[in-house]
This record gives C-alpha cells, sequence and structure tokens, in this order.
C-alpha cells in the first residue's frame, strides 16, 4: 500500500517532474498543451481530482477523520461512534459523520464530500461488498479501515466479527433448545457481513435436519415498521415459527415490538435473538440473548489502525484485517420450545 | 446581533484601516509597536484568536456545521443527531459531531476545536446554564444556536421545550393515578432545562399536596448503573415509592432495568414515566409512558435557524427563542397506585 497520493506519485505517473505538476495545477502559463494533458490524465489514473492533488501540495493534514455510518439512530452505530469519538478526541482527531441511510448514492457522496474536505482518513461502517470506489481509494493509499463492513475480492484494511461463527451460534442455540420453525430477519445482501449471516443461517438450519422456509425470512430494506408487520404475519399463520433471529439487536427490538403488539409471551410463545450487543440487550427489563460483536474492541481497533495508517509516513505498509471472535450472551428472551 | 467577525470589525475596535489588520496579521515589517497591540487588542476583545482572524480575511465559509452534544449512546441525542445530520447533507452542509460526556471541560474544548475548523456555525445541546464562552461567541455574532438547552440571563438563540409544563404534565399524570411517593430521577442541576423540570417537580408535589422528600431524589450525574443501584435502594425502603419519574427515557429504561432487577412488575408495583420520547419508548415490548419533546421538530428548528443564521449576511438578525410545547403519552409503564 502507497502513503496518500502526493504530487510526486502523479510526477512519476506522467513522467515530468515535481515543479511541473504544480505549475499544471496552479495554472502558470507557457506549459505545452501535451504536458499538461499528461499530467490531469496521470491525476485522474490515481482516482483523485486535480483540486485534491492541488490542495495536497500546499496543505497539511487536517486531524479530521471521516465516520460513515449507515444510520446513528441505530443503537449499534451510536455507541460505535460514541467510542470512536471520544477516543478520537483524546487523540486530537475530529470526526464528521455522515449517514448513508443503507443507500449506495448516499455513500459515495459522503466520499467524495470527506475527500473534498480533506479528511486525513475515513472509517467506514456500511459499506456494500462490492464498492469500486472504497476499493480504489483503498489502492491509492488514501487511509481507509472497514469496520463491521468487508469487500468481495479486496485487500481494504477491515475490523469485521467472524459473522458466519455468530450465526451459527444464533441458531445452535435455538435449535439446542428444541426450536425446529426459526425464521431470520435477514435483511439485504449487499453487505458481505449480513449476507455471511444469511449463509450460516442456512447452513446452521441443514446441520440441524430443519428445512428452509423462505416465507419465513426477511430479505428487504430493514425498517422498524416493515419488520414489525413481518413479524405478525409470520405469528399469525397456523404453523408459525417458535424462534426467530435478527441479524441486529435494533431489529429484535422490532420483532419484539411486534410480538408484544399481538399479545404473545417472550420466550414462553416466541424465542428472540438479536445480533450485535448494543447496551439495552443487557436491561434487565428486556434481557435480549444476542450475540456480541464486542463493538467497543472493534470500534478501537478500527480507529487506532487508521490513526497509525494516517500518521505512519512508510509506504508498504501491510493491510490490516482483524477478525473478532462472536461470543453468544444468553439472556431472557430466549428459552425451550413449547410448541411443535 | 452582528454578522460573524471580520476584519472590518477588528479595524473599527482598533480605529485602523482594515490592511492594516491584515498586515498585522500578516506579520508584515515596518508597522509600529503601538498599532500593532491595538489590534491584538481589539482582536481579544472581540474574544477571538489571532488565528481565527487571519484566516477569516483569507477564507470563504466552509459549510460545516459543529454539533456538541452530550453523549450519542444517549438515544435522544442520537436521533437528534440523525435528524439534523440528514437535513444537514441535504442542505449540502458537513457536520462534524463533538461528545462533551457532559463535561464543562470537554464542551470549552469542542468549541475551540470547531471554532479553530472555521465551521459557519455551532449547534449545541448540551451547554451549562452558566457559560460565558457561549454567551461570548453569540455576542460577538458567531452564529450560534442552542437547543433543549438554554443560558441565565442571554439571548443566545434557542430552541427547547416548555421544560416546566413538561414535568408538571408528568407529576400531574401520576398524582391522578393516586401516587402519593413520587420519586425524580433529576440529575445535576448545571443544565437549565434539567434545573426547570426540577423546580416543576416540586412545585407540582406541593399543588397535588404532597410532601417532598430528598432521599427520593436523584442528583448526582447520571450513568446508568448509578440511576439501577439508586432505584433498587430506594425500592428496598418499607415505605417505597409507588412512582418514579425520570428526566430521560435514557434514565426511564436504567429505573426499568432496577424495577426488573428486583423483580418486581411495571407498573403493578411501580409507575415509571420519561421524558423525551426516544424511538424505543412507542416500543409496545416497553410501552414507556411519557413527556414527548417532540425531538425531530425540535433538531430541525435548530438547523433552519442556524443556516439562515449562516446564510443571511444582514447585520441585526433578531435572536431567536422557540418555546416547544410537551405533551403526555401515555403508555404501559404507569397505572393506578395499588399500594399507599
Amino acid at each position: 500500500m502507497k502513503g496518500r497520493v502526493t504530487a510526486d506519485d502523479v510526477a512519476k505517473k506522467a513522467g515530468v517532474s515535481q515543479s511541473t505538476v504544480s505549475r499544471v495545477l496552479n495554472n502558470y502559463p507557457f506549459i505545452k498543451e501535451g504536458t499538461r494533458e499528461k499530467v490531469l490524465e496521470a491525476i485522474n489514473e490515481l482516482g483523485f481530482t486535480r483540486d485534491e492533488i492541488a490542495r495536497s501540495l500546499v496543505e497539511k493534514k487536517t486531524r479530521t477523520i471521516g465516520l460513515i455510518i449507515g444510520n446513528i439512530s441505530n443503537p449499534f452505530f451510536a455507541e460505535s461512534a460514541g467510542v470512536i469519538i471520544s477516543k478520537a478526541q483524546k487523540e486530537k482527531y475530529d470526526v464528521i459523520i455522515y449517514n448513508t441511510n443503507h443507500d449506495d448514492y448516499q455513500l459515495e457522496k459522503a466520499i467524495s464530500t470527506l475527500i473534498g474536505k480533506r479528511v486525513d482518513g475515513i472509517l467506514a461502517a456500511a459499506v456494500n461488498r462490492n464498492n469500486a470506489r472504497v476499493k480504489q481509494l483503498y489502492e491509492n493509499g488514501f487511509p481507509i479501515v472497514l469496520y463491521n463492513s468487508r469487500l468481495d475480492d479486496s485487500e481494504v484494511n477491515s475490523i469485521s466479527l467472524d459473522n458466519k461463527k455468530g450465526a451459527m451460534l444464533a441458531v445452535e442455540h435455538l435449535a439446542e433448545l428444541g426450536h425446529k420453525k426459526i425464521a431470520y430477519i435477514a435483511g439485504p445482501s449487499k453487505y458481505l457481513t449480513v449476507y455471511e449471516r444469511y449463509v450460516a443461517y442456512r447452513e446452521a438450519l441443514q446441520k440441524y435436519g430443519l428445512s428452509y422456509d423462505s416465507e419465513l425470512v426477511f430479505k428487504e430494506e430493514l425498517t422498524h415498521d416493515k419488520v414489525v408487520t413481518f413479524t405478525k404475519r409470520i405469528l399469525s399463520r397456523p404453523d408459525r415459527p417458535s424462534a426467530i433471529f435478527a441479524m441486529s439487536d435494533e431489529m429484535a427490538l422490532a420483532v419484539m415490538d411486534g410480538v408484544a403488539g399481538l399479545g404473545l409471551k417472550i420466550p414462553e410463545d416466541v424465542s428472540i435473538i438479536g445480533f450485535d450487543n448494543i447496551n439495552i440487550a443487557a436491561n434487565s427489563y428486556i434481557g435480549l440473548t444476542t450475540i456480541s460483536q464486542q463493538k467497543e474492541k472493534m470500534a478501537l481497533l478500527a480507529l487506532d489502525n487508521l490513526i497509525q495508517l494516517i500518521e505512519s509516513d512508510q509506504k508498504d505498509v501491510q493491510p490490516v484485517h482483524v477478525i473478532i471472535e462472536p461470543e453468544l450472551l444468553i439472556r431472557r428472551t430466549t428459552g425451550v420450545c413449547n410448541g411443535s
């Protein structure tokens, strides 16, 4: 991996001197048209804009980090962001925060805006698995670390859970309690981490000889109201599931909303297991059984690695890939299956 | 109110020309020592640093807003921040977010850092009532809007709830259900909005002929664990309270944690009412009775007013003071008093 793009990189790529690059960017007269074009092409091929390179010539580091998350009102993101912001403040970095609302276009815009603001690096927590822009930034040496996200076939630095193992633990826990019909709130599979949980859910069903029923799997965009509606629908079937696994605690709470709305009891009528271990999961009134992502550890590792990338001036830094161990936390929302 | 500080303001105050101000800031030689001092004094008296003025001479607006909150892991702040960030993105402003962890020193530092980053304006949600720095910024014409915060004796723009009425509604609701011993999670009174709720709690008790018992009032720093411990302690008294009012939903959830930890039932054994109406309060599994702060409305009004201040180039803009109406939302955590 290279360091952050510099006029030197551009000069080498274009086969000109650094001062020529500088003259082109500052619109000096008396430059041959061919030379100007070579420099601008090199900048383009390196994946930067002319403005960015111009600024890199004159500007120092900004001690500002960009933080891209799905939605700050999801406690997983809010609590992780809290950890990141507090630690960043201690390290004298400021954090510009972007909500993508899980929209790919907003993610692209967030990246462009943050680069335009000259952030020293980016932490991104909700990146679709095939995102070309993130891959390009990484390959160009821009400091970027993904957390709770990974790309397909790419070396981009990432801190993420062993999601497959996490989802396996969840389904195994339910299967061992005797549950045979286990519904799953899966969400869309554009995020690799989310997709891996779905694959593991299917594999775990198979391992325990349980059949897969696509009508018990929610694959749409995850909103609270849609998940409440889905929960109520599947629990109104004569052959209703006795357990529901949700790919996030936020969505497990939506499931609980739906269950309580029908007047059913947790866990007597329906067992529920989440994923994340947000703070409220440990509240005795809720007692949500869940898979811990060790969110503080994940967030701090992501930030520490980003700061190292920013502050290391070495080239050829090795990519970072940390896989965090999931942990099953059994609380009050799961119990022995009372039905079929 | 004046516009943002400019070299012109400094020049007038110092009785010199704008270009003299510029020459002082750029360390030109051949300036009389007395003149240099006059300029630096004027800058100081206007409450800015030399660096800030220097930058204001050369820099345009940054389209960046500073957002100062108590703690992003409190859903009231996280959900308000979500509304602000999403709307700001639409208006093409970026948001730098600062957690103060309710620490006055962190608040001062947040302000200095944000000003140093040349934000166009600041939204602040957790400002102690006597904060001199905020008052000075406002008086110097820097765009700043408080939300869910106000200062004593100051005109600083603010969007806040009628907190007195909100707390009155809460205690009245409990009194009308027959509760006579009503505990209160008050928190420290350095925030005017929080203090007003405490005063109204006492006034409401008096109005309903209920006695005030300081042992039933929690006035320390608000942390989840401390409030759980306090709740368990007061509910273990032989003459335990039959209802608990918390100054935020986050703390009402801590109270519920304590109640459930003792194996008591809500609302049969203890009624609980919160304040804020965070998203989870409406979850059927929780059903927290609360006082709505209309947080979306509050957040959007704060942002809209800030953007207007930033974008208006007029001087003498009138200060903005919006008081939002509270609303009692009765859900499942409050019921008729079964005890004494």
